[in-house]
């Protein structure tokens, strides 16, 4: 076997390796805090899915990659699991940054221009009044947590083989106060 | 009994009927296109929820909302169905208006003001990169429609009593195509 | 007394009963759900301030102002008593209109070009950071409610004899959930 | 004892030193002045609560919040204090950046994109012409001042244990002035 | 046969007739010229496709839209085809509306918020920057012009039966002049 | 020959075999994943077209571009080809960078301010509702994918020797599902 | 003289008359309240400018067209002696409206298009930071009040003839509270 | 006396040393020209105030601190005295910088975010319209010029000890010519 | 020859003389001052183009059209010419109303949406630099004035036929005050 | 004479040296092609003026001022002539640079902050109907081109002895294609 096709095949191992592992686009990194580069490098090289990561912490695959995202607050559990499962040096600082409130919100655009991110945008844009009139009806004058609240992502394959993505939102109902 | 008093109990009766019926805000009315008043008009003196509507439509609450803001379309069933439900006259031309080509996402401001939509809109915020992770992981590179698609609204209650909202969003996955 | 000098006897009496009492802008009608419109001008006929009708609901000067801004919902009870108070008539479909589930957040533009709510607004901007991190640190992570919420004004005078004005901003601790 | 879960043990206890600790997200620093993050690394590293800060300085925990995110001005005494209270050396040059007149109004961006503070902005959104209208009846034609102004953070336990954050908003009432 | 269900029925037929027809949202009226409504009308009425419009006058279907809505201008043979197609009275002043300078660009926001077009734009938005480098590569230093261009849009059936989507854009390419 | 001559033949000679060289602005690297400065680098190092980069990989020169851009995702055969085509250090990372998911859309301010890249934004803006009629009309209520989706751009030469660019877009037509 | 002639001449004596008399523009009415309208034509009718109007109503000509542009309340004295100047009729409800509490600050659009009022703003974006380290440095940290506040505008000629427009805008300081 | 009181003490020395000293916030060096930051250095070190450096200057304190931000001008003198005022070495390309062509207009936001620079934005927002009519009435059609144009800022003090600022804005009058 | 022929005859030669006629496109009519829509409907009925009315107003084209937009003011012979050139009623208002002073500005979007007014939009965009940077070194430190100043549009035919449009923009040169 | 005399005479000789050479503010790099800041020193260096380069390359003015702020490309001679003219090093990669592409249109915000630029951006806002009409009446349909076009600056002085800018602008007519 030459050189040339021994490293072709290497650089092809390499990149195999790594399909569908969520990774940081290089482009994002200064809207986030800073223990996410290290987190997400630390996932790359384990080979981590967020999948098997949240099962080792015991929370949501949502909530650990929003917590990547710098969008949510670790637990010192989830701290002290994360330095086990990642690898982290304890001397490193992640404990102190990760377990700061979040100041969330900031990692990209709004409206998003990312085509994944706008098709979740677009459905608020086109049944926001329509997910109101139902609520409205359901619950009576209210709003929907979006903080006492969590969320799934599943996929469910249908009869023709095709693959459908199942969000689930699920919030606390707050009536409005009548003071 | 007083006038007075008869008066004000009547008004009580009127209001009272109205509990948790959406209806439309005058306000919004020219976002919208003409036959979404005639339909909310109607809808309020049938005193019909979504729900109700939906179950003569045999289709999704979500839907039928979404069809009375101008955001879907209604096929000639749907049209037939909602004359007969809501007592349309036949000679309205709802029928031709409603069939239409819906032009869609201008029901309300983005960001939403509305605090209901506000909290949707949050969670796209906050959680838009996770979820964006989550599904490459799980499907690859693609997004989830929001064209083909589908959700509902739902209430679950926990053993506190406490009410909660459960929104389902589903639609099909599509992969970037390699060309 | 001539003429004229009645006249302008006049037009200042009517001018100084209407002293402080808030009135709707008429530039600002078509932002507003069209009961805003009627009930301000009955308030103005019947020269009634905010607290006389707040004391009349046995609600707050500030939820019955919101109230007249298509910000809040009234509830039956409200609506009857507006009307009594208000003289509105009972053909009048305000009751149907008022009990219906506000469309929210549309009154003015955001940033606010009222100097009066362009104060409140800067407060948020300078200080919003300052007040999440007293909050954090006295409550954890979360948010003060805004719908689980009710505030007051209050009118204080200083030892000098200048007048201020005290908000008083009241919200449930919401602690965002782990999952 | 084994060493991972020694690690693992102290990696929680460093955590947990700082839960309820305000801290400075790395992401914000570029929007402040240079000071911020020294004065919040000292504060994280004394554990340093702002309400013992405040207690410190004699002054309102908003207030001194607001100096670390660089949004008041800090008097000689104030500088002082926290010098000897954060332990910080006398020869940098915080003390003469503190003085300065702050550019204020630039830490985080408007509309909010965090919830905590968004919840804020929403109450001026859907309560400001509910505000104005009040005061203007109370007070006549003016605006409250948000300079000749103070502000504290409560928190208030009720009946069911539930915790209510009680904010305070006290500004001096300036009438328009006649010209 | 009941009354009910002729009635049910004569709507059903009304609404399956206009199946696919491309009309007018009311709510978009007010950004077009007046000309916009009154041919939608026409073209409702007689029940006439685009491209049995564009056959009869001879020009592209994208062309003839674009002047429905419009965005082109109108050849004095074009203003009496249509008029001799749409039965429009020659008392009207469609033939002077048609023919002026139209005042391009206003049809919809931008962003679009209508999910169709906002694919466009997506488009647009991600691959900018690849069209350019292409064409630069191709042509040089320039442009394609969006004046002297035109366009068209055809149906295509893959082997699996499902449809495509194909747009051509042919613009002129035009140098940048060396000065 | 003297000095100064030889020197200036030798920079056109630089220049002019870069003629038409796509390369990369040195003022946007920053809203570019990190492994665009790389690519274009060593795409000028070979002075190779992205049709020669196209016609290596097997795939469209916009695909290719988009790539560059970060706006496409590689996949191991692409990372292995380019590596193999530009040269690039087996050592370097870019094939972990570029098999990663993109983070689509961030790479230039919408609305262009690029001529070339505006003009397509200005088809958007005047025939976007024109091609929404036409597709409704040709294919129902739906929309044509940005996703599933390809395209390439032509060159034609018209009778009179004037260069026209010809681009295709090419999408799967998904109707909107009924629910 | 003939008929053409004259006509011309009465034309151009009535445009004569009016030269220097603020009027209003009709584009502009729906954004000011609806005294605003009936004032300027009163004002035209009568040919009054506002230093006339002022010098009647013991005020300044800024405060005056503040007042007819709804940005000024009026005094009881004020619109009775408005009424007299104006020859309004007393049955009018002016009076009521423009005693009310104005909605401030949405005569025109911000960033001006009016060049003259660009002008102005382009002072503060210009020398926004001059004026504030000018009046640092000589009231200490604070501002200078927009409500506690008058202005006016003068003429000077200097000694080459030509015009200068000089505005005084004084306020009153207000020092940021410590607290 | 003991170490801590002396420490103490020599910081509030230099903290009160700079009171009312305008400095440069360090959050705003990057939108300024580079000499800002050289210019404040000094004037700090040299514990200069504007008003000093204008009368060494022979110019105006609004101008110099507008020179200071980069928004004027310096002449060949300006640039040799200042270098003599403020000690700046002579090897310094300062001259040649301030000496250049400013880019004004980019110092801070607009709308401006600084409440004192905010309250000036205020003024234009709510007066606009006023100083327009009244400068119209004076001048006739045209506008005050903000180039052919100077200012200052003085401080006046009332009969009851309250101080308030007075801008003065001077421009020559251009009429719109007439083509 | 038949009706049918006739009647299109008859509708072609309306739309021909119409040819190069620029009129008013009914969608921009609110935002300009109510006689634009006056003059352009009399323009359209006495077939005048700008040219023609420039010539008897003795003006220039631009300043004419500028006028019928509502962006420059008419002198009282502008006023006559116009009545009796338009034949409009000496009766109506226009006099009064077009000698009123223009409030600018507000005809069109910025940026614009329309093609032709885009091309000079980025004009400045691109070459705003240049041509500041070009002035600077021709005339010293200021602007070229936009009020005291005119405008022509040419036509020039080049050797192979194709058309040219020359605008001039001539400004009178203001330096910046030194102060 | 003193050592401060003549170190002062000197800064001046440098300054007034400088006088009237555009160069490139500091602040404004970032936006600017990397090869920007480099011609910008050199023609600092050597004392051109865009005059004396644009003579040495047989160019346009504003076409180099565009040149060097990255609005335009240069060709391989305009890159030999300029290495000669400013004496730059024939080791450095500007050929390769200054021949690449540029992407146009980012050198600074739109709506200008800069006056002399806004003054442009004015003439387009207010005159842009104006133009519009004007050029559709003298060629039609259509657009002037910005990329067929090119630009000049020259000087006029009246007979008062003022200076006028005069700005040509000229380029390709295109007319709207008919399809």
């Amino acid at each position: 076997m030459t050189d040339q096709r021994a490293r072709r095949g290497s650089i092809i191992a390499i990149a195999e390796q790594r399909q569908n592992l969520a990774s940081l686009d290089s482009s994002i990194i200064d809207r986030l805090p800073a223990y996410s580069a290290a987190l997400f490098e630390a996932k790359t090289q384990k080979r981590l899915t967020f999948e098997a990561i949240a099962e080792h912490l015991g929370r949501s695959e949502v909530a650990v990659a929003a917590l990547f995202y710098g969008q949510a607050r670790a637990s010192p559990e989830d701290v002290a699991k994360l330095h086990q499962l990642l690898g982290l040096s304890p001397e490193s600082n992640l404990a102190s940054q990760m377990t700061g409130f979040p100041d969330r919100g900031r990692a990209g655009p709004m409206p998003p221009v990312e085509p994944l991110i706008y098709r979740l945008y677009e459905i608020v844009q086109n049944y926001g009044y329509a997910f109101k009139a139902v609520m409205n009806e359901k619950f009576g004058d209210g709003i929907m947590s979006a903080i006492c609240f969590n969320s799934k992502v599943e996929k469910e394959v249908d009869e023709t083989g095709a693959a459908w993505v199942v969000i689930t939102l699920k919030g606390k109902w707050l009536p409005f106060t009548r003071f």
